[in-house]
């Protein structure tokens, strides 16, 4: 990498200490504790809460160390600084990137704005065990979702020009395979192939260096028994050497000194030492004087002049050795109007309609009952948001803005998680007097996010039990769904006339959920992740290999013996296939799943080429697939289409389904529009490793045979169509 | 590999198509159709039920096909032929291999004698996710277990010559990984690290290979996306070049057929070239005819005689060109007295004390209920048994033949399965007339095996109901648990004063379970696979890496949220850990688990050297760890003593706990015994693998070190001693 005359100069004039301490980032919440660390030469901080906090520690960096490096300020702004945009899993079930990146955008500029110049998102952890609470955090189950959001969401915060007043650097974390911890107990092993890694878990990250991020986050998690923090071969040679990143590896906190727990450090030297000689270059948490001289002294020293290149690189985009402070007089603290609408049009549009009968929209009844914990609560910012976020209101205040006119009574029955069911009596007889119920359950924020790992994924406390309750009395209600990750929804679902997910919404939920109840806005979202049908089913999720005997029946439970031995499975086909004795098969509701207000037909899907050759799709040439739509409806609404690949044949087993490009679009009633889709090497193809010494990386290989696409609204709405590659 | 002249000669001699029946084994269960088929060339059939049809389809082969090569004779001998042992999950229990050899030898012997040559057992795969239903063919969770085990049942099979009148040739299955099936489901896909499948999964068939296994069969499953029937990797390049192994690589039923559906084969007689070329050597299920003769060209004839010398040469080490036939007068068609008496003795030191408050065993009490659907089931053989298996009794049967002066009264109250619990009261009536109520349940045998995955891993049908009402009357009771996979008991073991889990136990398994409840037996056998609390907890395994931010305490469920975005973790550790929000730490019972009648005190444990050079220990030098156990009760019992290490520091994170030793022995009341291990460079060393073009395999590394060996009769009650590798 060419470096700066600037950088250059520094790097020949810092000392072997203070190189070092630009590789630290450190939690010190006082303000006069932060500012000693930069005397003493630590190179970045977290964010002191404001714009004259942050100048303040500017100016110790700038006048107070001997060759005046300012400092990067990080903060993890996940989604949303001051004004919370719905959570990442939620923005993930719009199937909009552009909104994502103005959501993004929007939080850039307000944490910017206050002085904050690195902010530890996106994640772009392909996730497909709800059990993990982190699930919320980011894109969901699907590579091709998580790494267009990724995407996205990096654009947004760092726009064209890092050093631009409305830009931070964007961190992708956790780099890799965070998503997948055993038994989804948050920071637990990790253990995949590399088919697996460079197919699934690598993907998105490769997108988000592709487009640019500034920064990557070592994850806690080991991979194939190896901790990321030290783990050489993917922080160099995939991420620096492979794909060339050239930004900053940063540790995910105490990632470095958890090395010691993992068992593959002797003490926190040797675990800053095996985390630098692996390629991390900034450790979080951590601090200068932890690290003894002895094991300094063993670090190669252009791997160092390395991390801090990185480091000062990153403080030179973002143009902080010209302009190291901010405009305290511009400090965004509170949203903006244009702020507050577009997370509010952003949460209604990661709503998704789970099913409805035709009870939403709702027509206007006269007497409606507000019930379930969620009817009162203000909970609705979503896991990693910071005290300092603007708050939400409660769905009750707002409906009783919007229907001045309706008698709107709230009984909430139940809490989100005591075990007290003393509360559902009242709210049937309430719901006996009214003519419609509307039911606001769901998961806390707490339930979900870092450390937030549920072994039991339905609605915790009694809150089944109430929506059992309001079922038996037969008066129409609609299910409300707050959450951070799918849940179980089996032992109550079809009772339910109607049922909206709508996640954890952010600070303008209430007014986006009424939105959609009255049908003011369409909840044309889908899901990210699958929903599955119970704990015990997990992982299901679309993308899944084939096996060699695939089921087409669920399983059945019984007592009698079938003798196989001298028969071969022949003569019981439908039991030896792979799926439960004791479930349907498939999830409750599978990625891609939802559906808006509006009703649409597709016409047949068109390829521009039946066969090409697979030379000419190496070269750069693909093929373009169409569909039509047309607006059955009476009303404006949004589909979202969605196309898949399976490549029939291939010398791995394929994904039965593999998502390669989706788009929302709304539709007028009755507008018929076209949707086409670009198809080439890079959605046929998949990483293939032959192994050679030492490593070379992976290639994207195209197979010739049938590659057979399905195109619809959802996939159990999809038509075929075929590409044969000679 | 050398070969016998009569071997070279029949490969010259054997023309192509010849060849290629010889590696195929079909199904055929009429006696004049496998006759055909051996006319046309087949080389092995599945066994036609007695020693006569097995006579005239080996003169068919040796008299009516033009070189006369005798047929392998197959079937699945599981747990015995006539006379039915415990399943082997149940067998890896009793922690005895000197029982596990003689039951594979009783096996072996009247398989034999019937005209069976080739079983498809042991089962060593590594099963760590309990809602696989052929868990139960196997020896559980743990890697040393399922070795030693596997090695036990090879020699009991095979004895020291396969041309004994008692030996078959055993088949180590299913190669490799299949006991890792994404989501439980059988014939699922499975990911997983080569540095996993190193240490975890090969490990078991590295060690049956060594022990002299005749035939190892490929799985079902795919491994990191190449199905196991046509990965060259693992079956040439590990097995059988690394390895050096020399016997039969047999597909399991449609195994190679399955290719079309994993989508890496086009057609049938695609997949067939695939599989041979991979180094597959027999082909179970197929037929000759499915094969074109272009396909079959494209074979290289230096792999098909490899193939075909392979088959030759188990028939020749079996004695069948000398020997075809078997004595029909000897064929054992019902179990000899003794052999009843092997497996009754096995299914009682199989059983598992989970939990016994002074309850059991048994004094004489006046009148009894039996109740539970296992009260009068005669469902005791477990899967994986044929029809013509020696029936079980019913416990009901038992009890009354043993107690004929007491008051036995059977009221069933639930079937395994259905939803009725209109049984219950009259259950509980019937209580409170006892003095004693003991409870029979678990799943029938046909609700574990092959293609028998649960999601749910409670007590199926109203069971659990059962337990509670009984409980609730205050009568002491017992339950008595069979089943074929670990259950999760959590929903009532609290309630319950004395739980012995039996599993299945075979022809004598009323007969054992009674010798357990009166004390005649001591249930002293150990859990050879942990019992979630629940099914959202899995996988849980007590061989589990250790992360980060390991916990010290279960999680709580709260709606509190914690703002550590400024913070970082330091303030809320207690959090930030690897757990779930909603369970307690660890599993409801572990891996080892159980402990007998008899009650025992353990000294301190001593090791022969506190430090050994790493070179030495490389070079064959060890130490041992020895610890003298006494029998502190005034009964005759058995202890099991279970050696674990910990690898403290390594370049790889290391298991928590492995377990490298494990005695059982019965010890006279007030016995002292000295329990000694051998530990060396096997025990301690971690297979690693460095990337090489082309691969070489992997090495067997002992790294410098502490190394904390921990020593006791289960998990929660050893004692450490160190080890200082230098």
């Amino acid at each position: 990498m060419t470096r700066s005359p600037r950088l250059q100069r520094l790097l020949d004039e810092l000392t072997w200490e203070e190189k070092l301490g630009q590789l630290q980032i450190v939690f010190r919440p006082r303000l006069e504790d932060a500012a000693q660390l930069i005397r003493d030469g630590i190179g970045s901080v977290f964010w002191p809460r404001s714009a004259t906090a942050v100048n303040a520690l500017q100016q110790v960096a700038v006048e107070e160390t001997r060759l005046g490096i300012p400092v990067l300020v990080g903060l993890d702004v996940i989604h949303g600084q001051r004004t919370i945009a719905p959570v990442p899993l939620a923005q993930a079930a719009s199937f909009d990137p552009l909104l994502v990146e103005q959501l993004a955008h929007l939080a850039a500029a307000e944490a910017r704005s206050g002085g904050v110049t690195w902010t530890f998102s996106p994640m772009v952890d392909v996730s497909r065990d709800p059990r993990w609470g982190r699930v919320v955090e980011g894109f969901g189950e699907d590579v091709h979702l998580a790494a267009t959001m990724g995407r996205a969401m990096v654009r947004g915060y760092q726009g064209s020009d890092l050093s631009s007043p409305d830009s931070i650097a964007a961190t992708a974390k956790h780099y890799v395979a965070y998503g997948q911890p055993e038994g989804g107990r948050d920071y637990n092993a990790v253990d995949v192939s590399e088919h697996r890694l460079r197919n699934v878990y690598l993907e998105p990250f490769r997108a988000v260096v592709d487009e640019g991020a500034a920064s990557v986050m070592a994850s806690f998690n080991t991979v194939a028994g190896r901790p990321m923090h030290a783990h050489h071969g993917l922080l160099t040679g995939v991420l620096k050497d492979e794909w060339g990143f050239g930004g900053v590896v940063v540790g995910d906190a105490d990632g470095v000194r958890n090395l010691v727990p993992h068992g593959i450090a002797e003490d926190v030297a040797d675990a800053v030492r095996q985390a630098f000689a692996s390629g991390l270059d900034v450790e979080m948490g951590g601090a200068p004087s932890d690290v003894e001289p002895a094991v300094l002294a063993a670090l190669d020293p252009a791997r160092i002049d390395d991390a801090v290149a990185r480091v000062l690189g990153l403080k030179e985009a973002l143009g902080l050795f010209d302009r190291p402070y901010v405009d305290e007089a511009a400090e965004i603290t509170a949203p903006a109007d244009a702020s507050r609408a577009a997370v509010r049009r952003a949460a209604a549009r990661s709503c998704v309609l789970l099913k409805n009968d035709g009870t939403l929209p709702l027509r206007t009844p006269q007497r409606v009952l507000l019930t379930g914990p969620y009817a009162e609560s203000d909970d609705h910012l979503g896991a990693w948001t910071q005290s300092f976020a603007a708050p939400a209101r409660t769905i009750a205040d707002e409906l009783r803005t919007r229907w001045r006119e309706i008698d709107v009574r709230v009984v909430p029955g139940v809490g989100f998680l005591d075990d007290d069911g003393s509360g559902i009596a009242g709210v049937v007889g309430a719901a006996q007097d009214a003519e419609l119920v509307l039911l606001f359950v769901g998961e806390p924020s707490a339930l979900s996010g870092e450390a937030a790992s549920r072994s039991d994924l339905r609605l915790p406390g009694r809150q089944e039990e109430l929506i059992r309750a309001v079922a038996a009395t037969g008066v129409p209600f609609v299910v409300v769904l707050e959450n951070g990750r799918p849940l179980v929804v089996s032992d109550w679902i079809d009772h339910a006339p109607a049922v909206l997910e709508a996640w954890h919404g952010g600070t303008e939920a209430a007014a986006a959920i009424v939105d959609v109840l009255l049908g003011e806005e369409d909840p044309a979202g889908r899901l990210p992740m699958s929903f599955p049908r119970s704990v015990g089913q997990i992982p299901v999720h679309y993308a899944h290999e084939n096996t060699g005997r695939p089921a087409t029946t669920g399983g059945a439970m019984t007592a009698e013996f079938e003798d196989i031995g001298l028969h071969g499975p022949d003569n019981v086909k439908d039991k030896y296939t792979s799926k439960y004795l004791d479930l349907d098969l498939g999830p409750q509701f599978a990625f891609g799943h939802g559906s808006g207000y509006a009703s649409f037909a597709h016409g047949l899907p068109r390829i521009s080429h039946a066969e090409r050759a697979g030379r000419d799709i190496d070269a750069g040439s693909g093929v373009s697939i169409a569909v039509d739509v047309t607006n059955t409806s009476d009303r404006a609404g949004d589909e979202v289409v969605q196309l898949y690949v399976h490549d029939l044949i291939a010398s791995i087993a394929a994904p039965v389904r593999r998502l390669i490009a989706f788009e929302r679009r709304t539709l007028e009633p009755g507008e018929t529009a076209t949707f086409e889709f670009a198809v080439g090497h890079g959605q046929l193809g998949f990483w293939t490793t032959v192994p050679t010494a030492p490593p070379t990386g992976a290639t994207l290989l195209v197979e010739p045979g049938v590659f057979r696409f399905h195109i619809g609204g959802s996939l159990d709405r999809t038509q075929p169509v075929e590409l044969r590659v000679t």
